[in-house]
């Protein structure tokens, strides 16, 4: 942390931040400079609140230097996180692929996808039972017997399953069908639906937020972990932009960012980062490109009949060539994808 | 609803669109044009899923024209709705200021604090005692108890009470002792949250979200009323940009767009969509001169102390005097602030 | 400047940056912490180049602290600049109004509107000569003839001129004609022509760039400042986001941070940044609240024929309107406008 | 296009526009709908003026259909336009990849790093003579002194040469010396300068702005062709967003985007793109797997030493194994990179 003072800060200024520092335990180190003094402070940050140092008398700005991740941080946990998913190792040298429709609408769309799906060797089943959406009077889900027909496809086709639990209310209920709770990018800091998904013993996929820096969305890991569950795959699925040429703008930087700053898996959603079909083939092997840990993907067997998302599904027949796509990049880069 | 064709979609696609849109009891108007074919659609759009269409063969692009709002549009209701605060009067001819600490810290401070902003003007006291942070390390709010110490804050002085629920858990609790529900920005789209808010008596206070196109805020609205719940006052308190000289930014447009949109009250907080005092005060006689319904505003007798936001709380004298220039820039516009 | 090093740099990897930076004339603070050691920087940072520290062994991060603003500053020059147009002072107690058509489309338009705006009390008039238009295939200016109108208007209605120098082949022309140079947001970043402005005599009007931060923003004045022209005048004109219910999203706190930053004069151009009429009065009073020190302001008798931005300018009548509001919001701030 | 009108727009409001839009010689569909009319315009658009309807009485809103491409849209030139530089083809199957020093510094710099790209597989050289510098003060490059290294960099290595042309002024000068006359991000929208660039015979390589819609980047390349040189790269170099972990965010959607829209090739530059090295493998990796047609990439033998940009830039041997994946990631496209 550094303490910027005013360019007419006196010294007596100087002095009585220096001793609220030491007065918290920590070090103080004025450094008188041409134009103004800076303080640096050493010690563990935890101890004083930067707010009210800022609010001192002759403080013109403070500057973070360490960042406030604990448990997510590489710092912390040099080595990469394996997350296992009913023996599905996600984060290691092998890619995964999560594939399914958006919205789970009947048992035979379900039966249908993943079939095709597991052939062209997608590992986890992806489907929405509770679906949030913009407004109040579209299509909201099957609820529970969406979650039903997510199980009997792991029964049936050894697949496992991923769904997002769209509040507190329905998480015991989807951590107890589920394999992997997803929390969807609108409840990236929905804090009480992060403790509660900490608290259960299911991995978690976290989606970033439409607007969340990665330090935001590192701390938002952070709050799952802090509760206990740390078995936490982030997944990066596109912000909010100036840019209307897409729904959402990807940012593929955010892989290596997070991959160097965290030891957690990182994965890419594009079918949601760019909303159009004929995107999502190009993005995603840029996301293996770069370095992802897998995909999130929506394939649809009848996109045009598909009750959500409907043009931005892949057929099966593009999810398999995509598929062979991904492997073949996945090997420059000294991966698999099986 | 207008359909644009690709430039070589045949008849038979443009005819088969024709047919699926009448088939949902639409009606369709097809304009042959000199590069590509369109097709308007009209009747009530609830009947039909854009994105079915989008899906089928030769669609290039779907255009909404009208905007899906119901309960929040002024063309369904006309006059400007004035919500019944505890008998305060909020979004008629009267500024309302909403005033306080950013959390409620102690008995003491809220009492100090009230004091000051009630012999000011302020009609309405605000300070939470759940608090949303983004670190799990930092402090969360006194809970209940802080609720307490708010209904004695209306006892004693008479101001009407507004806080933040957090979550549905602590909704009814929230829902229970104050006056106005707080939805907080990030949970502008917790749509779990926004139905029960609905589903109980209070008025609610909506913010927008960080990254929330006024669209989906007016949705978010929509949610809560749809619930049967129309005392809705909505705030702007600013958006993420990548302007990096105040923490968010202010968009003060959004007040004549509103206005002009939904017959609902909108209010504005600087204080959050600033993060700094220096700017609290000239926004907030901006937010005034530009027509919104009152402001929410951080007051704190001793920033230096706060244990939350302190560098952007106003002291209870820069308050006084902001509402002496709010009362005047008010007149100018024919309203009052009393 | 704050030098921050990995975790695991060593001893030796410090020294060797403390080595370097008193080499070129600087102090090094190392301040080793509990994680990582960070090294304060004071002096003259001039005479380091930052990019050059980053990339020695062991480096992290360069934080810097003081900003790179010189002739800007208000550390510098801590009075208000007042800048002379004509014998009309911008930056003081009173208030300037500066009101216009887009373009310049003939001598008859210019003299009807300049009549009307001139009794209004506006004191500067503008319209553009020179127009750049996104499109190759649209209207683009009257060019030279435009400026004889302008200097025509000035002739017959006492009014100063403000119009735009699009690139360097015309700047001396406009700079001829007119009594402030306007350098559009487009070329906010144009550096040559930000040099050639700050070469001639006249006052130089420096509009934001749509994606500028205020550091930017100020840097491109220096860029003008520093060839000898210190009578700058900056003008928030909004900027561009992910909203999108108004063209820009206009961003109002820029104005109280230029004023402590700066002793340059900032006015606001509301109709760029909204290009929506319901909008443009509101802004405009909301921007006299917030401290500018004058509104630029688009006026056409004749909206529905005016060849270019017809739909966000004002009518006469409503600019008289506005004129009356702006002079009772500037009495609050113990301004005026005249 | 689209006329949307107001609700209560009445019967003769519509036949007004109608009559207007006829008038024009384009064809009005009037479609009266549940809430409000529409009118679907059809024709050729370029000969009414969509503001000057905008400003009718009873209009709510205009909705463009048709983009306004011509010259860059593939709906005029449906096959992929190959570039012809220096005998090297930009554009084809062949992928190119233009690397070299941020700024050309010395000879012997120029020397050492272009026998190093050479050799690995570089087909272009780059290196800029004239450096946009935010601040006034920074080093703003060798200027012609530097076009004369370049110059001896072709003849000596057999790479072509691509360098910016800063303004008007210098356009002539770097055109008589350079292969690809480059356009900065900052000058996008510089139309003097691109219609001079349109007037010479060079290749132009224009960078997207750093707050350019894909629509006003592609009607940029539009003001260059239609001066007459059609042989216009595009660049995709990132975009400015709140995401603060790199220096501009890359849009990699923006390439299928382009390929679908456009004729014209479009290369990617990470360097700019992210500004930090550990990003620029990742990120080039990912631009040529999602199907950009070359890189644009900064290399330095000595980033230490750099007199500008220095620690975005990759060493000679990062280089050198970047190619090698790039090659493989290339077969994997049915493409080459020789």
């Amino acid at each position: 942390m550094l303490v910027v003072m005013d360019k007419n800060a006196t010294r007596e200024m100087v002095e009585k931040i220096c001793h609220e520092i030491e007065k918290a335990g920590l070090k103080a180190h004025p450094m008188p400079g041409a134009l103004r003094t800076a303080i640096g402070v050493t010690g563990n940050k935890q101890q004083i609140d930067a707010d009210h140092i800022l609010a001192l008398e002759g403080v013109k700005e403070i500057i973070h230097v360490t960042k406030p991740f604990k448990l997510v941080s590489r710092e912390f946990y040099p080595e990469d996180s394996v997350i296992d998913v009913n023996g599905i190792a996600v984060g290691g040298k092998n890619l995964v692929t999560m594939a399914g429709p958006c919205a789970v609408e009947s048992r035979d769309q379900c039966m249908i996808i993943a079939e095709r799906v597991a052939k062209s060797g997608a590992r986890i089943f992806r489907g929405g039972a509770y679906k949030p959406r913009t407004s109040p009077y579209s299509f909201q889900g099957l609820e529970e017997e969406g979650l039903k027909i997510l199980a009997e496809v792991r029964e049936k086709f050894g697949l496992a399953i991923i769904t997002e639990a769209i509040d507190t209310e329905v998480l015991d209920l989807v951590s107890h069908y589920t394999d992997i709770v997803q929390i969807g990018a609108r409840n990236m800091q929905n804090y009480s639906l992060l403790k509660k998904a900490g608290r259960q013993q299911k991995p978690v996929l976290l989606k970033r937020g439409m607007a969340a820096t990665l330090e935001e969305f590192l701390m938002a890991a952070e709050y799952v972990m802090n509760e206990g569950n740390h078995q936490v795959i982030l997944c990066e699925r596109g912000v909010r932009t100036f840019a209307d040429h897409t729904r959402n703008t990807l940012d593929l930087s955010s892989v290596p960012y997070v991959k160097r700053t965290s030891h957690l898996p990182i994965i890419v959603d594009p079918s949601h980062g760019t909303g159009i079909v004929h995107k999502v083939l190009p993005l995603s092997r840029a996301a293996i490109a770069v370095g992802a840990d897998g995909l999130l993907i929506e394939v649809h067997h009848d996109p045009a009949n598909a009750l959500s998302d409907g043009p931005q599904s892949l057929t099966p027949d593009n999810f398999d060539g995509l598929m062979k796509e991904i492997r073949a990049i996945a090997s420059v880069l000294g991966r698999t994808c099986e």
